[in-house]
């Protein structure tokens, strides 16, 4: 984000461990020198007594205690390298079941070296990623209708020159997201792009409308699919949130196991769906030639609202969601064989000519047919019973909507996760989302994604065209800091052309700026306020996420030896500075504490033992027990008479740092560990409350000595 | 349980911590003298670097990040001997909010030195034990005439024999309870009475018998006050079950403060209640004499059931309910001034008068005055009504009525988490019973008890009538097995007059024995099913948890020295036999690592590194680091082509586990602290994580040390 080229898209398994700059290595090594002096001898290898590599031994036969011991799922590869082969055997027998029924949804774990990308052909790029772009001509459309139709059918005359406007603005974004694609070969998503040109705020901003987008793209695409299931089986209606839900959950399970972009399995609906299409237009079209391209009048409807710029507007902005999706190829770039960039904007031109296609022959039949708004049964529905009555022509087109929505649902579970790791490989976002699951996505963003679509899906009762006012602001958003992005990356690099370029970007960030602050004010009460609320909330979010990283790494990051100033807290990074003492909170003198005190006592370090009483009575019974012991440490008696045990002991142990906050405390707690988790209300629970108490406290170490018993 | 006579009554705060057989005192000796050879020389307190009596330095003065030093919070009375003066300073700056809000509701902690018992005098003791007795008046006439009425207003006449039968019942149970205080002066609870005499498995049954009753009495006394209530301010009859759950919460909040038995608080409404209900009959009867004693006839009610045995039993049953409380004297006796069991005698001597007056009167003013019931209107509400219509008389009858219910409700909130501490002396319940909470009573059996009360109330909608059939089973399960006991008692003893003794208890005992079967049989279907299946369902539970304290214990329990037979697993309870290896997982080199690191080579015990890596990328860039950073240690590195990191680091441990099952591994886990709990998801938890995979797996040691970061 720093830079102004942005990094290689990559989707690394160890983008956690970040590579250190030449300081940070200074400075490592640096510290490893103060480590040099005082270091004991047994530090070498042959000194320990257990070879970690595991390969001096025998493989143990099953024990009495231990199950089948792991020892045969290491394979040594080089005395300081094992590889892990299986490791999904449950780590307990409790997991077990949660890991059985988890590998039967998600399959087997997949190998890390599986990551690298697959690349793809023309034919198979250009069903994958349109399914988005082309699918909103099911919702666009209508969601202009549906606007317009408030100032009566007779409103209805202005979709021609509407949709014309819109034509114009798809044919301005393509032409200026060719460019990005030029530019940006190694991915050109709004974020990158507006954050690499226009600072890290408006990077930021674009990808807050995105992320917008992605949760507005699912839950839209699967209402609107089941609107298409349910135009054709309106008994379902009543169910469209259950159905629209366990569609999410699908979606869920299948990008959880990795749907990856299988491009054999994408094509067929993608291809059906536009098949279906231009069957619908040129069925239809032949129809109005028969009668002589006549206009039907469309049904008669009253008006409710007037017929004013505003409204013009808002249906404007309505439509324009026929072409979310548009930026899917830029995001794509790497994927394409070579040469990438060329063989994406080839991809893109022929995407943004299918759809300018499909979208300009609906309109012409929702014009010639008078066709208007129903309630229960979508407009491309309509359009079908048209021109193919209620006959398998009728089913294969809402079958193959129905499909190709789904198809976009499922690209915004690419493009979500995929964002998400981006800002969180800039620090702006949850490093969980950088971690690659079991199955090599990145199923926190994938999760996440569901639940948000999930909630709006819930909210808004399924209904698709209460959610479109939502969805035009968060991508055109995106769209515009991506192609103002653009101009300054003109400005600055000044390439060959950059006058005609800055004039295309120009343009295309003028009408999707047009669109997004028209969204943002005539759909401001219907909904859109939710995104324009949400984005700056983002946005915030990611700086304050930003800002604590930051806090955390420069507290984290070693230092060389104390060159003066003030020592920081908890410094003890070099052996020689620890000072130990070991407590031991003794309840009772049975193994378990026996064992903890044996432990302590064997490290070498002076160690005491500290028991609790609630009264002078428990004192001397404990006391007499220590004595028969033989009271071979120090014990401290603590008589707490209000009986809080944890609190008394957390203090004590924030009194004796307070006194000599150079030592190291030590508290070392006997912990019995029952084997079946019903057997656990009957034990207390202090170890567990006591490490939980001192957990805030500094330079408190605590070491858990567990006795394990069974029945 | 075991002995034959019951222990003396002690609510200790030390009960968690029994005294030692000589045989088990023998062992720890024994186990001391093994530890004697190779223990080290700084054992002895100079040696420590800090004193544990934190007496010899001045208090510190507040740190840069330390909160304000709770040294002076400790008193030194001797070098081993400290008392802690204010142990409920909020342990963390979070937990600070609760504890406050902890202190307002119940006040400050109370002092162990606080729980001596207080003894009481007669005239204090009559009404503070007898709330629960008197009040069933309230309900059980009543219940009784709901039976009846099922067969017509004609049955109501088997009113006068059916009480006939009950105050008989009253006079023997009465005579039996007289005999049980003679004989167990100590407390003569029916779970203690039974358990001594019968064996445990009869005390158990006679326990879970109590904890039902007691559950009920909270239940049904809360609903019948509300009842009370509503049937003077008809308008709150649909909020019942709010307005019970309300005046459960106040239960609730009032004992765990720690509403003691402040006799001069609860005297008052129950003599009040006294004077209310003998007003009641004065008035009525003088009304009656008036008219010449003539009965006025019941209003037409319609049969519904035949007028059979069965429902003459059920009646029968029902109108026992009206005795529910008598024990309370049984196990208070330990509270009377001495000689503690005449007083005790005689208060329930008065007891039983009183009641048999009270509900005798009743009775025959139900008779009088053709009383049947009414959906909306308590018995006690329409006879106050008859003899005092609406003026302030009445308004007194039904306040005394509700206050004395509430007051009965607390009696089960006394007794009940008695009980379990009883039966968690005895093992026979979870331990966390056996504790004294702030405020010097048994918070978790108050808790659990207003749990099950509220569960029921809601369950059966607040309905008193509904709740009556569950409520005599157990009541009468557990006077028969006392009485029972107490045949068994004397036939052991023999004392003076044990035949004449036996006759009563025997009496006793039958005559309970026959409520207990009625009710058990007659009102099976409407409810008393529950507690049948309850009671043995609690049992169960209680002969499974002292099955498992046994199995715990003799695990746990120390044994001298290895002669022969099979190691125990996790033995090393003496300091010579534990074998170290220290094993430190670094997922980065930061300070959190270095510190631990440091933490373990300072140590002095062989250690390690682990890191791992999900593909060799990683594995690469690590070990670089590691290199520049001086490679003071043997790193292993893992790689884990699938990802997974606590699972392959717990297998890993397991294998080394495996391969030298005499080594105790420590793992060393840095953890990074935030300070701010919001924070916590920026962050990863593989330190609690891998602490939660461990801890099942024998022979490892976990050791967390903290880094904390604020930001």
């Amino acid at each position: 984000m720093d830079s102004r080229e942005p990094a290689v898209v990559t989707f690394s398994p160890s983008a956690e461990l970040p590579p250190l700059s030449e300081q940070e290595l200074a400075v490592l090594s640096q510290v490893g020198q103060d480590w040099s002096a005082g270091l004991p001898d047994w530090r070498r290898a042959e000194a320990l007594p257990l070879d970690p590599a595991l390969n001096q031994y025998p493989t143990p036969a099953p024990g009495r205690f231990s199950r089948i011991a792991p020892v045969g799922q290491f394979r040594t590869e080089t005395p300081d390298r094992l590889v892990a082969d299986q490791p999904e055997a449950p780590v307990s027998p409790e997991g077990g079941t949660l890991t059985r029924l988890r590998r039967v949804i998600l399959g087997p774990p997949l190998n890390s070296a599986a990551v690298v990308q697959e690349r793809i052909r023309k034919l198979i790029a250009l069903p994958v990623l349109s399914s988005d772009l082309l699918s909103s001509v099911a919702y666009g459309p209508e969601a202009m209708l549906t606007v317009l139709v408030l100032a009566g059918a007779s409103a209805l005359r202005l979709t021609l020159p509407i949709s014309l406007a819109l034509v114009v603005l798809m044919v301005a974004v393509g032409l200026s997201y060719r460019q990005t694609i030029r530019a940006y070969p190694h991915g050109a998503g709004s974020y990158i792009v507006a954050g690499a040109n226009l600072g890290s705020r408006l990077g930021l901003t674009a990808g807050a409308g995105l992320m917008m987008d992605y949760i507005l793209t699912a839950a839209v695409s699967v209402a609107s699919g089941v609107d298409a299931i349910n135009s054709a089986l309106p008994r379902l209606a009543p169910a469209a949130v259950p159905i629209g839900l366990a569609v999410l959950v699908m979606l869920l399970a299948g990008n959880l196991r990795g749907v990856r972009s299988a491009g054999k399995l994408f094509a067929a609906p993608t291809y059906a769906f536009v098949a279906a299409v231009f069957l619908l237009i040129c069925f239809g079209l032949a129809q109005a030639a028969r009668r002589g391209f006549t206009t039907l009048p469309p049904p008669r409807v009253p008006a409710t609202e007037g017929l004013g710029v505003l409204l013009v507007l808002r249906a404007f902005a309505s439509g324009a969601t026929s072409m979310t999706g548009i930026e899917a190829v830029s995001n794509a770039v790497p994927v394409f064989k070579p040469v990438e960039w060329r063989n994406a904007r080839t991809t893109l031109t022929w995407m943004v000519s299918l759809l300018i296609l499909m979208f300009a022959g609906l309109i012409a039949l929702i014009h010639l047919d008078g066709v208007a708004i129903k309630p229960n049964q979508t407009v491309l529905s309509q359009l079908a019973h048209l021109a193919f009555g209620e006959g398998p022509l009728y089913i294969f087109v809402q079958a193959t909507t129905a499909l190709i929505l789904l198809l976009a649902a499922n690209t915004a579970y690419q493009d979500f996760p995929r964002l998400l790791f981006f800002m969180a490989r800039d620090g702006y976002a949850p490093r969980a989302f950088l971690r690659l699951g079991d199955r090599l996505v990145f199923s926190n963003g994938i999760i996440l994604l569901t639940v948000a679509a999930a909630a709006i899906l819930i909210a808004f009762h399924g209904r698709t065209q209460a959610l479109i006012p939502l969805f035009a602001v968060g991508v055109f958003l995106a769209f515009t800091l991506s192609q103002v992005g653009m101009i300054r990356h003109w400005l600055r690099e000044k390439g060959p052309h950059w006058r005609k370029n800055i004039v295309i970007n120009g343009t295309g960030a003028l009408l999707s700026g047009v669109v997004l602050v028209t969204a943002a004010f005539t759909k401001f009460v219907e909904g859109a306020w939710v995104v324009l609320a949400a984005v700056p909330i983002v946005i915030l979010t990611a700086l304050r996420i930003r800002r604590h990283y930051d806090a955390v790494q420069a507290a984290l990051s070693p230092e060389p030896g104390e060159q003066g100033g003030e020592p920081r807290q908890e410094d003890g990074e070099r052996p020689g500075q620890v000072l130990h003492m070991a407590v031991v909170p003794v309840a009772r003198l049975d193994r378990a504490a026996l064992r903890a005190l044996a432990y302590a006592v064997s490290l070498g370090q002076p160690v005491f033992a500290v028991h609790v009483s609630p009264d002078d009575e428990e004192d001397d019974r404990f006391r007499h027990q220590w004595t028969y012991w033989g009271a071979h440490l120090r014990l401290e008696i603590i008589v707490s008479p209000h009986r809080a045990i944890i609190p008394t002991l957390s203090h004590y142990l924030q009194a004796l740092h307070a006194l000599r906050p150079d030592i190291t405390l030590t508290v070392v707690l006997p912990e019995v560990v029952v084997k079946q988790w019903w057997h656990r209300p009957l034990h207390h629970h202090d170890a567990r409350r006591l490490r939980r108490a001192v957990r805030p406290l500094p330079g408190i170490v605590v070491t858990s000595v567990p006795v394990h018993v069974r029945g």
